[in-house]
């Protein structure tokens, strides 16, 4: 029998990203190209379609090879019926792309929302390989959230489970509202929006910061690399980001008792600087028989954990 | 094929309780006899094997239709192993109970902690029935936790999941210590020996309340009376004993997306007045989508949940 192969999809707001995945987890082959959202949801599946097709074509295997087309997109997925309830970065609502799809390619379709399929990628092929209950993190605008346990995804009754960026973590007296309409949720803190956010305050406040000679809106790489210089405003920031990170992994922690956190996104880019705080707040925090032989690492694939997990849906779901 | 049944096991500090239960998860007959702990873990296992071989000698079924006994305990168990790390209550330290019982009884033998075997009991014949995700909380001494998904207990890497009673919840100005040695765990507060505490500092304190009237050594049914009875004291360290709860939930939901919280144990008998600010302070704290369909209720089967889990991790284990 010749090797089956799947294909991984990453369709994000400017560009389809997808990937020939084996069944081990290696990505053997990438090909990105336009989202084109502004042309409507029709286009943007024809552009799906098209680039599966090509990578497939471009490729050493043959059509009949392809087991399976996963797909991850950011929004709400319903992954029961194969929907894309409402992904507004790529201008979808109530698409049923599994079914969409299925017909025009013939193959298995399976679909998830972008934080599980970057989870479940890193869990399979990445900083989490061999290890069977881990939970990551993506910093980034917010924070994302997937659960692995067993090598699969954690769905929850209602697709819901890994929203772990709306974890009420931050004290009353401190707590601002989130986007959610809920005060206190950690990914007021601890994404790039929140760190940019506490810079911008500390700015207007009047603090002494490096921050405030900046000419340009303060991103959140200035505000780490701030850090790393040593700016004791840009520090404090970092270290509370840090904190409430390791605050809501010792709640998961009791609850789940996973291995190993993994953390990726580009806020997770301020490396050791970061990660040192957040494992000192989580061991502080979590009961040590619970710590013990528990790690918290960088995720390791970047930008690809997306195509692989996607097309890791088919043997870990 | 006569019907299969299973022997589930309540190996308490003062009585082992034997249960035949069906495949249904209907317990058709008990049996309770002294554990006489300090005759020694020789004796214990003596007693077990007895009580289990006299249930079924009693009951209309035959030995041969036994497919399993099932064993909860509370204390540490390494259930992959099938031994009992450490019982305080019934003096057990690393004692293979499986193989022994195996040998004994001729039988397949499983074991798990108490709170995962109640919260597996309730998720299948009692107040989580149909229910494939859910969550209990036990409020006894302690708080215990259970995480059932998809049907079966959550282990987590070194099985310490569901250990819910040492979320760090309490704010860091209220918190105190726990008896896992960190502060501001969940039980601090929200067990009955968290509300005897409170009550007992609100008496030294002076504070008005009809607690400071009571003779003998407040229990945690008498604060619940109290605040029935619409004491201000009592009613506040109830209160607080259900907002941590609400609080430790709302971290849960967003993390796992259960479709039930379940809560047992004698605390849990404050009923409705102790639910309602429970819930209320589960949806204040939680984004909306996950409260939806969301339902938080009184465990059912009181003591019974023991001996059906035990049972029941033949079944969905």
């Amino acid at each position: 029998m010749s090797e089956q192969i799947y294909v991984g999809v990453d369709l994000g707001g400017t560009a389809i990203k997808v990937g020939i995945v084996d069944a081990a987890g290696n990505l053997v082959q990438t090909y990105e190209g336009p989202t084109e959202v502004p042309k409507g949801p029709e286009a943007v599946i024809d552009n799906i379609e098209k680039y599966v097709r090509h990578i497939v074509e471009e490729s050493p295997y043959d059509w009949s090879q392809v087991a399976g087309v996963g797909t991850g997109v950011a929004g709400f997925t319903n992954v029961k019926e194969g929907v894309i309830v409402l992904a507004p970065n790529v201008g979808f609502k109530d698409v049923p792309i599994r079914s969409i799809l299925e017909e025009r390619l013939g193959k298995p379709i399976k679909i998830d929302n972008d934080a599980n399929v970057a989870a479940l990628g890193e869990a399979w092929s990445g900083a989490g390989k061999g290890i069977d209950h881990c939970v990551c993190y993506t910093l980034g605008t917010g924070v994302g959230g997937g659960i692995i346990i067993g090598g699969r995804i954690v769905q929850g009754f209602s697709g819901l489970a890994g929203e772990l960026g709306h974890m009420a973590v931050i004290p009353d007296l401190e707590a601002i509202q989130c986007g959610c309409g809920k005060m206190g949720c950690l990914e007021t803190v601890s994404s790039a929006t929140g760190i940019i956010r506490m810079a911008n305050d500390a700015v207007e406040r009047g603090d002494r910061t490096s921050l405030s000679l900046l000419e340009s809106g303060i991103t959140a790489k200035d505000v780490i690399d701030a850090a790393k210089s040593g700016d004791e405003v840009a520090i404090r920031i970092v270290s509370r980001a840090a904190f409430y990170l390791g605050k809501s992994m010792a709640a998961v922690a009791v609850s789940l008792n996973p291995e190993r956190f993994i953390i990726g996104g580009g806020v997770s880019k301020a490396g050791e600087f970061l990660f040192e705080q957040i494992r000192e707040t989580f061991l502080k925090l979590t009961p040590e028989p619970v710590t013990r032989g528990v790690s918290i690492v960088a995720a390791e694939l970047g930008n690809d954990a997306g195509m692989i997990g996607a097309a890791g849906l088919f043997l870990r779901s």
